[in-house]
């Protein structure tokens, strides 16, 4: 019963947004789950931005970004991402939630991108090792370098919890920093980071280092990133490493196959929760905003690890999941 | 404090919506309820949909509805409705929160619409007897075919809960199906549906049957509807069957009358809930887009039936209902 | 990974928002906090409004409009303002979640405008005498008259909790009035209103009363306001009368300088709660869009006082806070 009458309106927003749903079996010994299910490939999400030109090179800039579950309508905020800030030939210093530098830096170098069920989630699972790689931090000052020589430079500052208190421990909880280096240069790129952020009341610390590099020969693009989670202080002293490499191919004209293997040791702490996995994801380019996909992920458990996806498997029990969906950019 | 300035964006957006605020007052034997309130004739909404036209007849679609009270500001995700797909000549996939296949069959044939606090209430209450027809479903791939002469066909299958376990019928909880056949010819238009769903963690169902008819005459639009609910396995035995009629009555070029009786009948449980109700709308166009409407409804609830709208009346009790209100679409 | 690719799109809506971040520090006696926070020179927002002319000088409007907290993304509906109306000749009324008649009246008045943490917050806290002055109301018909030789009035009445119940108390509970009367001429403006809502379940009451006026010298433009909240019936006997006296100064062609200071004396009530407070803030325009700014506010707390902005403190001890941020409108 509804009759939308078009008529023109302007307006300094610019609305976009992603959305990706699929259907998907994920399978663990004696447990099954089959689902329809949001953000594979992406982070389904629907944002509005603008951009406004003061003169002088200078702009101002604002982004607020809601994530949508496309399978269930469920949306709460803009919590993807939401700042204000301005942008100039010194760069852009921008305010509010936003990716940590380590997303920035790390993010590009899985094959399988931010992909939610992909072997690369074994750099972003925590297990029990307190984690340093988170992808988004609240209250944080940014700040984004021009290019120079095909390098550029991303940090971020980020005031954590905001306690009022006469406690500096409680004060400082949650605070913490990050620093991105990034170049580009030809069928080269490649990122190195670093970033601290205080993981308890008690000033203790989660570190994550990260490095990652790509290469395009064309015919294939190969991936290799390195990632490292340290606890410090009051937090322990556990260390996880991971690694992944992985492949691009372009095998037809609207079609890409990208596969990767990630491995994850930790060590430092009595409970380790060492896995591996491997991921394979196919897509086909419908047009340039729509795509099909398929994919394949299985990680294999040691010991006491039991990471999954939906699923949380037994101790040591392997996870697999396969999927199929459509993702569609606007 | 204020200044939007306005600029040009352009976008693949259309934004739209609908909203529809009213004063209502309720009554039942001891209580009383005078308020304002929201979603009288339709629900009060906001929305976000595009299509890309990808050649060769292909197109994708994509749908975020937002219900919001417009009486307090309240609003959460995009819960009215919430989906992706793919639209072609073999008609539409499309995947997400969406109605269900019994709405659409049973919606239209209530001549008070999809109004809130109308009749036909008496065909969406549960009573005692689980409710085989839900307006929307969570994780839906529905499936609409286009019109051949004069037949189409809305089938959905949802897959409802989710659970990830071994336990089969807790994974088939909440999942379900529905199958909807339509027909218009010149003034005639009608439909039948079946829906059924898993409706406890145990297997036990709830099903829903619906038969609606239209004729439309010229000076009186003609409605006719019957909808069963029907329990199944562990869910028990009961039965709900109900019944409208209504008219629609163009009296001048603005205004329309709108008119419905309706009875609910439960049988196969101890506790039926039997009811009746009967409602008169009058909507006034102030423009294709802005409407003033006035409405009343009575329900006459028997033996242990307590139906009410805001109010919950004792067992027995009549509700009535007396409303003004005004609805604008953009 | 967003290509977003634009093309033309056409609506009813119109987008809008006004985008307030800062860093702020805190403090009380041993107690700190350093902050990034939202919405300081005004309220955070994402709007969407319309208006549709129906002929006749008759219009449909509506306006949703959502707060958002640009440092963490958080938002939660249409609860900022969500209403829908008719305009004419005759005025305009509008129902839904909307401003309060004192709000209309008093705001204007502080020169340091609706600022978040200014000395102004004595109008707008209640200590221990229930509060009349509220910023907005549910379930709100307002009407706003138009402008004659200068006047104009703002009327609203609202429905409250709307409890269904033949308790004639708890269905008053929350129902409220307000009426303000507003002049502009020349360089003098002014308003005066009262406001009376039901604050309990049992009949008490909370009533403010407003007179605020502004002149503009050119050089410079002077404020003053005075504010009253009054408990009645089963509420108590409090009573808080709060001042504030101000003056916004056009230093140079984009700054501006606007200071205030304030006082709150509350009697009636055996544990009362006085302060003053001064603030100073400074406004630089980059463009007519966006604005740099700094401020500084410092409250005294008498006696049991313990008014604060993020901080609580102790009673009696005072509270200052510091602040630079970026404003943005769209």
């Amino acid at each position: 019963c509804l009759f939308p009458i078009l008529a023109q309106a302007q307006s300094n927003v610019t609305i976009f947004g992603l959305l990706d749903v699929n259907l998907a079996q994920e399978r663990a010994n004696g447990l099954k789950r089959n689902a329809m299910d949001t953000s594979e490939l992406n982070g389904s999400r629907l944002g509005f931005k603008g951009s406004e030109d003061m003169g002088n090179g200078l702009k101002a800039i604002f982004m607020l970004e809601s994530a949508v579950a496309i399978d269930t309508g469920t949306s709460t905020g803009f919590t993807r991402q939401s700042y204000l800030g301005l942008e100039g030939s010194f760069g852009r210093v921008t305010f509010g939630r936003q990716y940590s530098p380590a997303f920035v830096a790390i993010d590009p170098y899985e094959a399988t991108g931010s992909s939610d069920r992909s072997a690369g989630m074994l750099h972003r699972k925590s297990g029990s090792v307190a984690r340093g790689y988170q992808v988004r931090f609240d209250n944080m000052i940014k700040y984004r370098s021009p290019e120079m020589a095909g390098f550029s430079v991303d940090a971020g500052y980020w005031t954590g919890a905001e306690n009022a208190t006469n406690d500096s421990d409680l004060r400082r909880a949650g605070r913490g920093y990050g620093l991105t280096g990034m170049y580009k240069g030809g069928p080269l790129s490649a990122s190195a980071t670093t970033q601290r952020y205080i993981s308890n009341n008690t000033g203790g610390t989660a570190t994550t280092h990260g490095l990652g590099a790509a290469y395009d020969f064309g015919v294939v693009k190969l991936y290799a990133l390195y990632t490292q989670d340290r606890e410090g202080g009051t937090q322990g002293k556990g260390k996880a490493r991971s690694y992944s490499v992985g492949a691009e191919i372009p095998v037809s004209k609207p079609g890409t196959l990208a596969i990767s293997y990630g491995k994850r040791k930790e060590s430092g702490e009595a409970n380790t929760e060492d896995a591996s996995g491997a991921s394979i994801y196919y897509m086909h380019n419908l047009s340039k905003r729509t795509t099909l996909y398929t994919a394949y992920t299985r990680i294999s458990n040691d010991g006491i690890a039991n990471y999954g996806f939906n699923i949380t498997p037994n101790a040591g029990d392997n996870v697999s999941v396969i999927m199929a969906g459509l993702r569609h950019k606007f």
